[in-house]
């Protein structure tokens, strides 16, 4: 069965699409062997022009330059691809964000630098309902510096609200992590406000940004932000086990230590010295070599996403997922399926969460048959819209194809 | 001037390599745009499976099973890539390598977890020659734990020796971090030795690699190594900034907790769990997503490896440093160049430090010319020597651009 209004639907939305024609410049996007990639907020696609950069870039720049490429942009690739981030992403002037580590290892640092910075203040404010590796970083450092964690226990259907973090908040807080998009419900947290309340009792606050970067526009300097972290693998599309962004704000730069004392986080890696001395500005918040071919392919998607404006590919995100959220009220709802993310489109960011018993076996045969949902135990269905690389009738397909593996109703 | 008899001899010695047909695979080994390449040790060159590899992969992996490639590969590539590293390069049995993070992230974690299981044990030994970014890392550590460090002095064109341990190990040590070949000279430490005397004062044993791991054969499980962490971008050819390997003896892994606890440590990353369970086995060394593209070269450098054989890489390595050390002695020991490597190849890895005070300039025109050693401030010519991708014409064609530079004698 194929409700015809819903095709028909998708198809205009497609055609009245001002960003459509982004969707070619990726690999894939021909729908030969994937039918519906539903989980941009995992893994980005590829863009063509990545294939031909990173060839061209062994090739050419690894292959012929060798190490004189340190000196001939290398070096710099960590804060010129932050910066990139900074001005596309992030809402962010130049100098305050750098890309190496992996998101855990960078939120370890960033963590560690700030609580070390607040002495005396005791506690860090969490969310349960925050993405694992978080929670896990934070567990492993209020243990280990006998700091206390206040849990925040969030609605699992939406996320983490200024009036839950205004009851706990007090002058003992040292610092407050939390996602501003909500792994799960894909709820979307009211960053400036919590913001402004952390400040108003001197706490830092540190925005995991990994589920949010590049699809909502964020305003890191104007909201004042301490520090954040994100993902490149998702949205930016950096590939599988891209390299992490930081950023601190840069009033924070010389009050802040981070743990890892590396040599590329020192004031002259190649001086060879004989103490550390840390880097001006935020390199200092680097340590180790970071992968410079980890970070060819975000580049291209940062390009892609300027091009296209993140306001516009915010309105795009809102389409697809309130499109979404349509086709599961109308073909997924009358077999059982709950919708667990926000329904107002502000409080949400560019994924739906869908929630039915049977989700489980249901994603290996979607999987199978080229249509490509993210599963969440224990039941849930999470579909994540990259709004370059997809587009309504990829939604529409995807869903229908969820629909035909649920046990029908009667 | 062209010294005929040196000519000869590096054609001689070509031709009688059983390994120089390898030389063909890498890029850039037509010697069109570079005349010599010196400096394997700190990038290895490009194999032209790699370009093939990593294009393919774009294409056909990333770009077409997504995020289903995490079941079918990539969650088990850290471990699989170690295992590897392990058997081809360090002597290892399955399960005590890992790849993942940067060399300084995980010496970072490696010396936490090593210190902390020695409660009571106050001190470190290390060398005041080690690479920079140990030293660095140490120093953070210790001025966070309070812990002592005593610093080697070892000779600057040699390294450190049995006897220098031996003089400042005592029952409070709790950890000795060296490298095995040293960075400047290319020393190449007792292992062995030094590793049992660590553990007849129960101290802990952890080895930097980095300049080693592909070149000198490696005994871990037979020497009973702790711990050790190496580089995988100079002679395992995995590009810039390509993640590090760590080691850790299976019996510590049960002792030993590291202190990033990220989720690819832990024991179900996708059960999204409440609390941090660690992994059994070497995966809780882990810490956030590695870079997936960053471990694909290397595995065709691993496979280039294995089929050449180390033992014959290492023998191909000695000759290629005894050449290059003859070579300095006839051409540019009369401009007064000093040799500030081991003469004896028992005693040196794969490079050979020269020095002189005119090396700094010297070293950017070379850069131009296609012929490229490394620079160590303040005077030190550094030549790197990897056996697969260097010819001994190469080092006498580098040699001869080197002394063609020089002040001439009068």
């Amino acid at each position: 069965m194929i409700v015809t209004d819903l095709v028909d639907q998708a198809a205009a939305l497609d055609a009245a699409d001002p960003l459509a024609h982004f969707r070619d410049q990726f690999i894939g996007s021909d729908d030969s062997k994937i039918i519906a990639y539903l989980d941009g907020n995992s893994l980005g696609r590829p863009l063509r022009a990545t294939r031909d950069r990173i060839s061209s870039f062994v090739e050419d720049v690894w292959g012929s330059r060798l190490i004189r490429a340190w000196d001939e942009g290398w070096m710099d690739d960590p804060v010129r691809v932050g910066d990139d981030i900074g001005r596309v992403v992030l809402g962010a002037a130049a100098g305050q964000t750098v890309v190496g580590d992996s998101t855990s290892v960078m939120l370890y640092k960033w963590i560690r630098a700030g609580v070390a910075s607040q002495r005396g203040r005791e506690e860090i404010i969490a969310d349960v309902g925050n993405f694992p590796t978080d929670r896990f970083v934070l567990e492993g450092i209020a243990a280990e510096l006998g700091m206390r964690l206040t849990w925040l226990e969030a609605d699992r259907a939406s996320g983490v609200t200024v009036d839950q973090v205004a009851e706990v908040i007090n002058s003992g807080t040292a610092l407050i992590l939390l996602s501003d998009v909500a792994y799960r419900s894909g709820y979307l947290a009211d960053v400036p406000a919590i913001t402004a309340l952390a400040h108003d009792h001197d706490a830092l606050m540190l925005w995991d940004l990994c589920h949010s970067a590049g699809v909502i526009p964020q305003r890191l300097d104007e909201w004042q932000v301490d520090l954040a972290v994100g993902c490149t693998y998702k949205y930016l599309n950096g590939g599988p086990g891209s390299p992490a962004f930081g950023y601190v704000r840069a009033d924070l730069h010389n009050t802040l230590r981070q743990p890892i004392q590396g040599w590329m986080g020192s004031a002259d890696p190649f001086a060879m010295g004989e103490r550390y001395t840390p880097s001006d500005g935020i390199r200092r918040f680097l340590s180790g070599t970071p992968s410079i071919i980890g970070m060819l392919a975000m580049q291209d998607m940062l390009a892609l996403i300027e091009q296209a404006r993140l306001e516009a590919i915010r309105a795009k995100s809102i389409a697809l997922t309130e499109f979404a959220i349509q086709v599961s009220d109308e073909l997924l709802s009358p077999l059982g399926v709950r919708l667990a993310s926000p329904r107002e489109s502000t409080q949400r960011g560019s994924h739906v969460t869908l929630e039915h018993p049977e989700f489980g076996a249901a994603t290996a045969l979607l999987w199978e048959l080229g249509v490509i949902p993210d599963f969440r135990s224990p039941n849930g269905l999470r579909i994540g819209l990259s709004p370059l690389s997809t587009s309504f009738r990829e939604v529409h397909r995807g869903l229908t194809a969820v629909r035909d593996l649920l046990p029908q109703a009667p």
